[in-house]
């Protein structure tokens, strides 16, 4: 098998557990396989290096913060490539830098432009085993970037893409829940799940992997499985691939919840789209992604105007709002969760949409806004309600 | 006046410090003084780094290890730049890669071989103050190099040498002594010192400033200042340059000492330079530089040879003898140091050699090995009667 295995922080917190994914390794290249490995910084170390800037300034330079952090992907690499080294295989460490990562200027969120893989390719062909800095990569004039939130995760799957390997991410889960466990200990965990599927609950707030990493393997049909780093026993993990087998059988895959939301509402505009167009120009320059947007005439020809994001974007948003919000008072709904339903049977089983409002209102829960797509139907709900939705929920599509 | 100004480890230990030095630089730069920053790692970082290292294996990948602890200065370097830039002061940090410093491939102890200084050009032009990371470099592939002990001073000796600018050393003594004060507590700070005596003064032990960065500045005639970081008061400090002015009445510049020094003989080897060759191959293969070496015919027509290196290189040579010290026994006296006496004057004035021998012989002072150059002698002393010398010579000079 040939395979990018990328590692997060907590499974390289410790020199101990550098140690034994390097011992891991050399089962496998003594098993004939070949690998690339991918590490993220260890523990703590982005935060901690974040944490020490503060001392320095509220706001500092991005593209100094970037060749910071960039150091702690570093450190692990090298660590890793040494501890492999010393079991007698043959190992090298790579920066984004130096494995051809070559990206957009845009510090702290780059995006790769692409990969040039002669170095790494060298390296493979003369059978070492190469361990590539995740999160991070350089613009064409060297100067050093990072991916933003989910990174190495993209770092490995882009690269799995350009080598035409499979891509196993390793976390401290041993893959993807119906529900997230700690909310629902019954959840079950899936054997298989598709793109779209993951792409859903990665967006709608299960924390496991990053949209932006499944997207790219969904684009170049990387074969990606996500399971607990160093588990023996591969049945415990879940594949995420194009289409699964057991398709027909469960027409819901999970819920997914996004905490701490917000909704910003904004009455009795006109009808001229000007205070919108202000509105979104600003909200881009703080490059906010904003999650539902409705607006609703009234009988008057006015305008209500109502978006959702969470709770930390809104308060970015009122500070940045001053000008326009005292043209039109802008007000904040707090103390709400997005709950989401997804599933590929979604829009082949009819009556599911109808199955969650009614079981959600059979206990007396309230839900206001109501989006839909293909594969996953969202309602926002209150947060004292959140456990009990849950409940009733993942009891009544057995989840 | 354009000025390279090197902060070393104990001068950026915590934030605090780098902030100060960050307010140092912002005055420089408003009273119209252009400055680069060469800074080293963070108080004990790359010991840390390779106490870490030592968990994983006695003897790691040397190309990781480099790689590993150039992250040390990166984070210097980026966490300065941006407490620089938060005062309003454009600043830039640059690793050695970015800067352009091309090395040899010799990991831990690279040599420079040249610096492409474009992109440093580009970023002066602009009004930058440029923050480089001292003590490492990259090869033409890219490959991360670390240029070995002393290597931050050799880094802004460099870049002045090829700016064409004045460097200054800051560490946390202000200036050289005539002797070290925590051996001589009258000792006095030198105003200046010529390159030359630096060198000597270098090489024999005084640990202010490594030998080759001292080279350097005497070779591309970069005028150095060595002193106490943040120290207002200039005239702390100690000038390094080609000639000084006060040449005639100081013939004795200093007194520096090599402590843990060990003789190593062998007898009666048959003269035909064999064991000598096979010798000096393997201690050249160790990269261990020997200091003293001196042989006599016997009567017979046999070579008595002897040699000095500190304990640890004899430790190191004595591990790798086996085969020729079984032929050719070589027997190992440890408890010296070396001391000796630098200066100018030494060649023009006559009689300091005398004066130097006779003051340690009236005070019962045994020396062994005796050598000199245009500036110095160097005798080999007992560690015992270490204090004692250097009391007697600093009195009988007046240093």
């Amino acid at each position: 098998m040939n395979v990018v295995e990328k590692y997060g922080g907590t499974s390289v917190g410790t020199i101990d557990q550098i140690l034994a994914i390097a011992q891991h390794v050399k089962e496998m290249k003594e098993a004939g396989h070949n690998i690339v490995i991918v590490a993220s910084a260890m523990g703590k170390t982005t935060n901690k290096l974040i944490e020490m800037t503060k001392a320095i300034s509220d706001k500092v330079n991005q593209r100094e913060l970037d060749s910071l952090l960039s150091t702690g992907e570093q450190r692990t690499i090298t660590l890793l490539a040494m501890a492999i080294d010393a079991l007698g295989i043959p190992a090298i460490s790579l920066t984004g830098y130096q494995c051809g990562f070559i990206t957009s200027h845009h510090h702290a969120h780059a995006r790769i432009k692409d990969i040039d893989i002669t170095n790494l390719k060298k390296h493979l062909d003369d059978g070492k085993v190469v361990v590539v800095a995740g999160f991070q990569g350089a613009t064409e004039n060297g100067e050093i970037t990072t991916l933003g939130r989910g990174g190495s995760d993209t770092t490995a799957v882009a690269l799995a893409a350009k080598l035409g390997w499979e891509c196993h991410i390793y976390t401290d889960v041993n893959g993807v829940y119906t529900i997230d466990p700690r909310l629902y200990p019954h959840a079950k965990r899936l054997k298989e799940i598709t793109y779209n599927e993951m792409m859903q609950m990665a967006c709608l707030g299960s924390g496991v992997l990053e949209t932006r990493s499944v997207e790219l393997a969904s684009k170049y049909h990387v074969k990606l499985f996500l399971g607990k780093a160093l588990e023996k026993d591969k049945r415990k993990g879940t594949y995420i691939m194009e289409t699964i087998k057991n398709l027909e059988d469960m027409p819901i895959t999970g819920i997914s919840i996004k905490d701490d939301y917000a909704i910003m509402r904004v009455n009795e505009l006109p009808n001229d789209g000007k205070f919108l167009g202000e509105l979104f120009a600003m909200i881009a320059k703080l490059d906010i992604n904003l999650d539902t947007i409705s607006q609703q005439l009234t009988h008057d020809g006015k305008v209500n105007f109502s978006f959702y994001c969470n709770k930390q974007q809104s308060d970015t948003i009122l500070e940045h709002l001053d000008e326009l919000h005292s043209k039109y008072p802008i007000s904040r709904l707090l103390g709400f969760v997005k709950l989401s339903v997804v599933g590929v049977g979604i829009s082949t089983h009819s009556g599911i949409a109808a199955k969650v409002l009614n079981t959600l209102s059979a206990h007396g829960i309230r839900y206001y806004m109501i989006t839909s797509s293909e594969i996953s139907i969202s309602l926002t709900i209150e947060e004292k309600d959140k456990q009990k939705a849950i409940q009733v929920l993942g009891e009544a599509f057995d989840l």
